[in-house]
């Protein structure tokens, strides 16, 4: 087995393809290195040796000798030696998984720095402030990482305590920037660092190049099983038995000096997509510098400059050849991965060097139109267009953002930088965990911090959006919220947080936790308001629409939406919905002007005054549905039920004042009303009188709502429109309800066709969300024309958790990983899906033309649609804005079947 | 086909084992023919006549022919002719389906009385009193059951109009009883009947005897799908495409005179079981006359005297020779029917004519008796004796009675027939639709009726018990109660409704509905008080334990119990448990003492707080588990794990008193617990946060329960006693709950295990009791030892029924025939029983020797225990009273399964 692979000037021993073995960042090295970009030399260790290590806490003399075996090859191209005292390598050490992971990005730069060899470098470079800066940043990243994280000391938090005496020395010596320290400044600091080391860990920082270097290489491979890459892995589900490779590499230095500087930039723009190098730099800089937002890095060129970096100055004009270099380096990257690239280089002395290459993350925007247009110059093919895609990308260009009328009559308290696009609104809070915590408590909140870190993943994720004090484009709050589709604004210098008091100070103004803020992270602007949101306008995205199209191309499943009014019906067409899976009619119930009737009827003594009460209702639901079947015609429209207890139309008991107004209003009593609530209480409404229980108990609702639309279907007939009914029963547990609720509807059915001399045409089938329907579907599918599977009902009672109390448990099932997705999110394959199965296939077995679809929240959630499709069902539906989503994700799924 | 069937006087075409199609009645009759009883000649139309019948609303040409076919012969024997001016033959048509029908009771007697018969008839029998009298009871029951109700003519009520003109009559003219009428009298009221009937229908009462034959047997045909008779079917579950055969009948008079007599006869005593004739007789009067009720009859012999007929002149002193015979036929009838047999004979004139004989409805005290002293005498097989005693029967010796003590101390007010042996207790209603209206409230009533009706049949099934006015043993009333083996006093004639005001006077008090009234029936004996009521002492009944111990010799499932304290637990092992199948733990929890600790539990704000106020339970769950463990040794006990909400353990948010003094005593405030209880509040709590999901939320409850199992083990380990413990995680939907738990529950054992050097012998099992957990069942099978099915939850979720909330609407599941079972009672083998199947498969493949009982409600029903018998479960527990009906049930379903 090998266990190191070398890579950078003419050596390259892996490719692109291990990834698996190499991780991202090592496997781009070595590919980058084979197209003769420029890459200081290094190896990488493999994940495998992660594993073994993690096994047998230690690396094995085998291994070991491997690496400095490899090392001897770095020595040998540099013309430099580790632990030389004339001439000495410095190297970095990186982790580099198989995938990007916030949770794990440990670097230690400069390793080699010695007493015995700080003197020589000084000698060398005769630069040596830069020297003490690397040693500086050596100790600051070393004593963090390996001496502190990777052995588990707990409450030292030795970053933050040297961090504590560089600012210290700064404010006493009034230097702003790190760049102002003199040597003679970072020797005394690195003295100071070195007693406070020695303070809180009990030994010396160490001072022998092997000891920092396998120390290094150690602490990213422990850092794998660190809590916070545990938790990232969690909540990404990505498995932990990947391991993480090492890269071993020469420095080169950003911060030598004025010729030299350090820079990220994405092939493309990762916000809009946009063809051009987007980018920032730094001069006289390390990497770490530019990622961890410390200073505020300038634009690369014209086109990365915001309304904040308008006036700074570009690399394309300070250094316009080295840009040039960059710039065919991009191209030919770009030619080479077929996708935008996100790379990190550095300058040394005037010379460009690539440190890193891995495909970008960007904004759903940016992603569709960046696949569209790589497929459209024939880099990618269609399919790849629809695999590259993922249903966040739809999601993200769909979510709200600010309504632009409420943000023209406010003005914002500050600017900051766009990191991820959109429009959020929420409650102030200053930690994750305090996200966390208000989260819990059904509160919407935005995350206020100086910078984020990868402990801060969940709270980032829970919050509404994020904003930091401190950080760039590239920062690690820009770059978790983007991959999340969230919005995000960084690099807000103004903000002035006290974490203390819980308050932050934005010119001149204090808000505390808990005041609302509205951010435009599209722009980068904050709102010190509630701002109304709204969804994006989408449609006036022609690379969107050109997506939307190819789904069609290659789908299988029919998609529908769920909506219960005309608007809703013809935005779904636009969005692509072939017709409409769930139509609830309950909220047609509650309009003003009907609820006395329903709440006339609930009241009433006989069956008589009941009847007439819910028949008041007859003329209102055939305009309903009149309406919403013109509307989709001839596409189907499946129509609901009445579902809902009637206890929902009622008041609450404690809203006296209701009761009293509808008491005069029907000229009863109120006690009789109270009365009444009394007697529709239930303990578990969940599972009580309701669905086509309700529609047994009193089968005039069933005649009122089928009379309504088989009225509205006459009319339509009349008109030469061609309306297309389907009648579903919901709540079905036994075949015996069904054939109950069949017998009106037929009757009724029969009934109209003689009062209209017409032959109204329409299917009848349920809703399957209980499992004793699956159970028993057989039975219901030989009088049934359809199932539509309500997978949340399903989900509650497959499950037995209740929607609405899951909150008070569900992050313990989510912690002890007893659950992995929420099973009201995604359809849980095992339990509730298998019912899904099951049943799909008894009801083919009785009626193998049956059709058979999903209306739960499930068939807008891409895994689900996964399933769905794979098990061959006919349709999804799901809400207008999911409609995309499903789309793609039944293309996609369409595309992996025929493979 | 043949249509009729002949039989007495030696010609007999049927026989007993043709009841389908003759009926029981007419099976009988030709039966009893064959062992040369005396029976009055006549015919048997079939029940597939009925069929064609009801399907063609007439008699065909054929059928009729063959009927006067064979009415001839009954002529020939009889030495008569039907319609004869001067010898007429008279006949009875009667009912007589496959199981006899309280609603189905249609007689008619002395057909063929016409204006040309009946001057004949005075003629021959010099009697006009008894021939007008015979046609005045021709008139009230043919009007009322082939005038009105087989024409379903409504409203018109005529059997109580001609009454009320008869008794109207008789008081007018003081005359107390029908038979003190002169023939003076009658020939007056058929006059008046005849105007009286003539106004109603528009008719004439027919004057031709063919008109009255064919009538009256087109009315039994009819009468099968009268409303009440569905109704009972509907009941008890009887086919409705049975149909019913007609039996016609040469008439014998018990009206004839001084020398005819009528009565009624149990071959043993129905009400104890006694080997002695126990029955009832009239002189002078037709067998309407004692069944209806309408005079109070005497007994039989010396053993047939009450209480109240103690000082009646028997028949067996009256007519020694005649009650000899009786005996004869008796012993021939029982030994040829191996079962105790209900008659109906006739004197008339000093001849015996029996006129039916069927299997005899009795206790269950008797029922059990009689089988087993009849196993005894070799007349019956052990399996037979299983075969013939049902649940009911045992349910209803183990009935509540009034409590002895309590009833020492209260005087009745008054007594009456004790027609069905137990006790009751419930509130006076005076109608059926009443004692159905209170019950849908949960009220419990007691029905006081004059006398009853096949009508009131669903209104007497939800009483608690039925007292009626009138009738004896074998009234209506009394017959349908002790198939039921529900409490009834039928006969108390010192009671005086009035219906209108809602009233019954007893002995110069008024009650008015909703009064409480107790009975104690097995005495007869009415108390105005709520009375406790008490287990019966069936501990002391010889043939109940020989019955038991009969069980065990067939039985193959283990039966087990539920309880979760040491006297339930001696108690079963009484009542034959093999072990403990449910012991709860949430009871313990609300003692007093420690309902404090886990109040605190609930309000402690941090972990610490929360453990220790748990481990403050820990000595009193010790001692629990000591004494239960120890009670059951060394048979299983299989202890559910804390399963409620917490909030269930805190006061009601309304209860203001107790908040206050749990806030004084915890020192914090009333607002904190009150928000606490909010906190805690669920929307559907039977699908909150409880069973194992409390013990992942809060997993030192399961480490503080399962520290008090294994420490009471090892106390009993080391006192030489054998405990076997089953613990059993409830509500577990997915694997890793189970896993979860799991690990708590073994490092508990590992750490006892070291701490006491022993070594713990425990099964760790799951209750299944969630749709999801039968679906997955193979993987829990993998780490589980046994399954025990929550069947009633799983009712619950595989339903979508809420148990509590079932009642708005069930009732409209049993009307439109969409459940015939409750699915709570008796297990739903479609859905739920589907599930449970799936389940124990997968679960044996997984582990093919897992223990998999059921420990839901439906482990005590009859034929859910043979459900879980067929599907090879390991066993079924049940609460102690139910244990011997789940044992009964186990021994019948394993000899059904043998054959």
């Amino acid at each position: 087995m090998k266990y190191v692979y070398l890579f950078g000037k003419g050596i390259n021993e892996g490719d692109a393809s291990q990834i698996n073995l190499l991780g991202g960042k090592g496997a781009n090295l070595a590919e980058m290195s084979s197209l003769n970009i420029p890459v200081p030399p290094g190896f990488t260790i493999t994940t495998s040796v992660c594993n073994l290590f993690l096994k047998n806490a230690s690396l094995t003399p085998s291994i070991k000798k491997n690496i400095t075996k490899s090392l001897k090859n770095v020595e040998r191209v540099m013309l430099k030696k580790f632990g030389d005292q004339e001439n000495p390598l410095l190297l970095s050490v990186r982790s580099g998984a198989k995938v990007s992971m916030p949770g794990m990005m440990e670097t230690v730069l400069n390793i080699g720095l010695t007493s015995k060899t700080i003197p020589g470098l000084i000698n060398k470079t005769n630069n040596p402030r830069f020297v003490y800066d690397s040693y500086r940043r050596l100790i600051m990243m070393y004593s963090d990482v390996v001496m502190e994280k990777a052995e588990q000391k707990k409450g030292i938090h030795i970053r933050e305590k040297l961090e504590n005496i560089l600012e210290n020395y700064k404010s006493a010596k009034s230097i702003q920037y790190d760049y102002d320290l003199s040597s003679d400044d970072l020797k005394y600091l690195i003295k100071k660092f070195k007693i406070e080391i020695k303070k809180q860990f009990k030994v010396n920082f160490p001072d022998t190049c092997e000891e920092q270097l396998w120390g290094a290489i150690e602490a990213v491979f422990k850092s794998w099983n660190g809590k916070r890459a545990i938790q990232y892995r969690n909540i990404e589900n990505i498995p932990h038995d990947w391991g993480t490779a090492v890269n071993v590499q020469a420095m080169v230095f950003g911060n030598l000096g004025k010729t030299s500087a350090t820079g990220v930039a994405f092939t493309r723009n990762p916000s809009n997509g946009n063809d051009n190098l987007y980018g920032e730099w730094l001069e006289n800089a390390q990497g770490e510098d530019v990622v961890a937002g410390l200073r505020t890095p300038q634009p690369i060129n014209e086109s990365s400059k915001t309304l904040q970096t308008k006036k700074n100055k570009t690399l394309q004009k300070t250094w316009p050849v080295i840009y040039k270099k960059l710039i065919s380096i991009k191209n030919k990257l770009e030619k080479h991965y077929k996708d935008m690239q996100d790379v990190e280089f550095t300058i040394e002395s005037g010379n460009l060097w690539m440190l890193q290459t891995r495909s970008g993350k960007r904004t759903g925007e940016a992603a569709i139109k960046i696949a569209i247009e790589m497929n459209e110059k024939k880099l990618i093919s269609q399919k790849e267009v629809l695999d590259r895609i993922v249903s966040k990308n739809i999601d993200e260009i769909m979510h709200p953002k600010v309504d632009p009328e409420t943000e023209k009559i406010n003005s914002p308290i500050e600017s900051g930088l766009p990191a991820s696009p959109g429009g959020a609104c929420g409650q102030i809070v200053f930690t994750a965990s305090d996200a966390e915590l208000w989260h819990k408590k059904n509160k919407k909140v935005l995350l206020v911090r100086h910078e984020t870190s990868p402990e801060d993943v969940q709270g980032m994720h829970v919050s509404q959006g994020i904003i930091t004090a401190k950080g760039g484009m590239t920062s690690h709050a820009a770059l978790v919220a983007r991959g999340w589709g969230k919005a995000c604004i960084v690099g807000c210098s103004n903000l002035n947080i006290d974490l203390k008091k819980k308050t932050v100070t934005i010119n001149n103004s204090i808000y505390k936790e808990g005041d609302w803020l509205t951010i435009n992270s599209t722009e980068g602007l904050i709102y010190d308001k509630k701002l109304k949101l709204v969804k994006s306008n989408f449609f006036q995205n022609k690379y969107f629409l050109k997506l939307m199209t190819l789904t069609n191309k290659f789908k299988r499943l029919e998609i529908r939406t769920n909506a219960d009014n005309p608007k809703d019906a013809a935005l779904s067409k636009l969005l692509g919905a072939q017709g409409i899976g769930l139509c609830r009619t309950e909220h047609m119930f509650f309009d003003k002007k009907r609820i006395r009737s329903v709440q006339k009827m609930i009241l009433s003594h006989s069956n008589d005054d009941r009847k007439s009460a819910i028949m008041e209702l007859l003329p209102y639901q055939k305009k309903d549905f009149y309406k919403i079947l013109k509307e989709m015609a001839p596409m189907p429209v499946t129509i609901r039920l009445l579902d809902p207890p009637l206890h929902e139309f009622l008041p609450s008991q404690k809203n006296t004042s209701l009761i009293k107004s509808l008491a005069e209003n029907m000229k009863i009593s109120a006690k009789e009303i109270i009365n009444r609530i009394i007697d529709l209480f239930e303990i578990n409404p969940m599972l009580g009188h309701r669905g086509c229980r309700l529609a047994i108990s009193y089968p005039e609702i069933t005649e009122m709502q089928v009379e309504a639309i088989f009225s509205a279907c006459a009319k339509l007939i009349k008109e030469g429109v061609k309306p297309n009914p389907e009648i579903m029963i919901p709540l079905i547990s036994t075949v015996g309800e069904f054939e109950n609720q069949k017998m009106i509807v037929d009757r009724i059915a029969k009934k109209l066709n003689a009062k209209f001399n017409i032959k109204l045409k329409y299917k009848l089938g349920t809703m399957i969300e209980l499992p004793r329907a699956c159970l028993t579907a057989d039975k219901i599918a030989q009088t049934a024309d359809f199932f539509s599977f309500g997978t949340n009902d399903l989900t509650q009672t497959t499950f037995g958790f209740s929607r609405d109390d899951i909150g008070s448990f569900i992050q313990d099932y989510f912690d002890n990983n007893i659950l992995l997705d929420d099973p009201f999110k995604t359809i849980d394959q095992n339990g509730v899906g298998q019912l899904v199965k099951l049943a799909a296939e008894k009801g083919r077995k009785s009626k193998p033309k049956i059709k058979i679809g999903v209306c739960g929240e499930h068939g807008g959630d891409p895994k689900s649609v996964y399933f769905f499709d794979d098990i061959n069902l006919n349709y999804v539906s799901c809400s207008p804005y999911r409609v995309p989503i499903a789309r793609l994700s039944a293309a996609k799924n369409a595309i992996r079947n025929s493979k």
